[in-house]
């Protein structure tokens, strides 16, 4: 297990110095972005294995779980404690607290409250999605509605555009680990007049949300109504269905969109904005949620 | 089933107009990079779904099965049909041929060839890997030691460095959905003089890998000896892993790579280069390789 960054020496080639003709080659250290698999056990069973940037493991295990509408609030979760191996517990955080700190092992074991089970059909349903029922995006929409507990379309959030141009800058300006290695993607939160709520840092984009899902889940703040998800790169049919999930009505993405995460978008009743950055955005669905004040 | 790109009406925002204060706001059509799930099945057995973009789906399902260890080359595979449905076959390509026409389904039913066979215990080490052997990075590398096949580390081929600094513009010269739509990732594979042999694109960016390796697969061409392999964005482990089972000694990313893809790099002896663009670039592994001729 290694921290968020891990030091390499490299060697940096510039064949670009004008004129010379000449390469310049110099060997020096460098910070990379950690990734490193995390398993995912609930109840001593293992459910997933992700890789990914250690560092707030205790969200991303809830999120995860959350992302994939296995529990739907912080009392489903009995504890969640990172360890390194099955009986070597490193850290505990049962009661939401101090996970930051807490983050040193490569195994989060999920104890769920009495009472909280998992529906193992619906493990199959999301893990193993088979086209008996027709594998196709009208399917997946299907299948994410069903999970779903959240009822998006009704959420009267309005956002100013000048707000939203702000938040790229805003993330980036918060992203403390892509700092310092280029490496890693970011999702925020944010109120819909631009207050920074919470925001994660991650080698995957999906790991980069579930943290910030789990972040809500573990603070007793799902749904996420009138809230924002900034995505750093790319808004995937993934990202917007895990902010579906978490009842967040607006996706911000700072690159394009796919067709079926504006499909999906569509279909929920939230606001999809993609190409947001220097000032100007492409909005793919829910318009009416824009408006300047 | 879509194509590769699906059109929308969209809203366009731009707040930037200097001094006027005022917000422009336009409606037009856009076109979005399509994405949809493909499910790999084997002998009539599902496999995998994974969210692509539609198009070289033939090639995706290849090079997913040889980066899984599952296949080692086109002799194992009978053949590879794209259906909408287990019996509605839309396309067909035994001998490999015209994968691009073909590609009109979500399913792609791939039949092994008399005698090839998967191994079961594979496919449960592959996808189900738990912590019972240890959940780490050393764990991972360890687990693509035993499945990758060739001796990458052996390979004698030497790029000039000036070579490399082309790269990136002629991946992007080459990419044909992404100029539309912003929102594809591209893999490549180059030879060592910077001689383009295969470009795939795909909204993940393990797709477009897996397609390049399944052309390379499908051409009879495995192990790519000697070759680089280009990605558009990030280098992560799981980027340089399917470089390395498909037998290529040179990756090479446009962003970071992860302290994982490194290590990776470094225990199989490939040549691991990062942040190319603009004339420079880092070397994380096997500098060796990088001389100027």
């Amino acid at each position: 297990m290694a921290g968020r960054t891990a030091r390499r020496r490299i060697m940096h080639i510039d064949v670009s110095a004008p004129g010379t003709g000449e390469t310049l080659l110099v060997h020096r250290p460098d910070l990379l972005a950690a990734e490193d698999p995390l398993e995912i056990r609930v109840d001593g069973r293992p459910l997933a294995v992700t890789m990914r940037t250690p560092g707030d493991d205790i969200d991303l295990a809830a999120g995860f779980l959350a992302g994939e509408g296995l529990v739907r609030s912080a009392c489903d979760i009995a504890s969640i404690r990172i360890c390194r191996e099955s009986h070597d517990h490193v850290g505990a955080s049962p009661d939401g607290a101090g996970s930051r700190g807490a983050d040193q092992g490569n195994v989060a074991e999920v104890t769920l409250a009495a009472g909280a089970q998992i529906d193992d059909g619906q493990v199959r349903r999301n893990f193993l999605t088979t086209s008996a029922c027709g594998v196709c995006g009208k399917a997946s929409i299907e299948a994410i509605r069903v999970r779903a507990r959240y009822d998006v379309a009704a959420d009267q959030a309005r956002v100013d555009p000048r707000v939203l141009t702000r938040l790229p800058g805003r993330l980036h300006d918060a992203q403390r680990v892509f700092a310092r290695t280029g490496g890693l993607h970011a999702a925020a939160a944010f109120g819909a007049d631009g207050t920074l709520l919470a925001l994660r840092e991650d080698v995957g984009r999906h790991n980069a949300v579930d943290k910030v899902v789990g972040w809500a889940l573990r603070e007793g703040r799902l749904p996420l109504a009138g809230c924002i998800l900034l995505v750093s790169g790319r808004a995937s049919f993934e990202l917007v269905q895990k902010a579906l999930v978490a009842g967040m009505p607006i996706v911000a993405a700072v690159s394009a969109p796919s067709s079926l995460a504006a499909e999906l978008a569509d279909e929920a009743g939230m606001t999809l904005v993609g190409f947001l950055r220097g000032g100007s955005m492409n909005v793919y669905t829910g318009s009416s949620r824009i408006c300047a004040s």
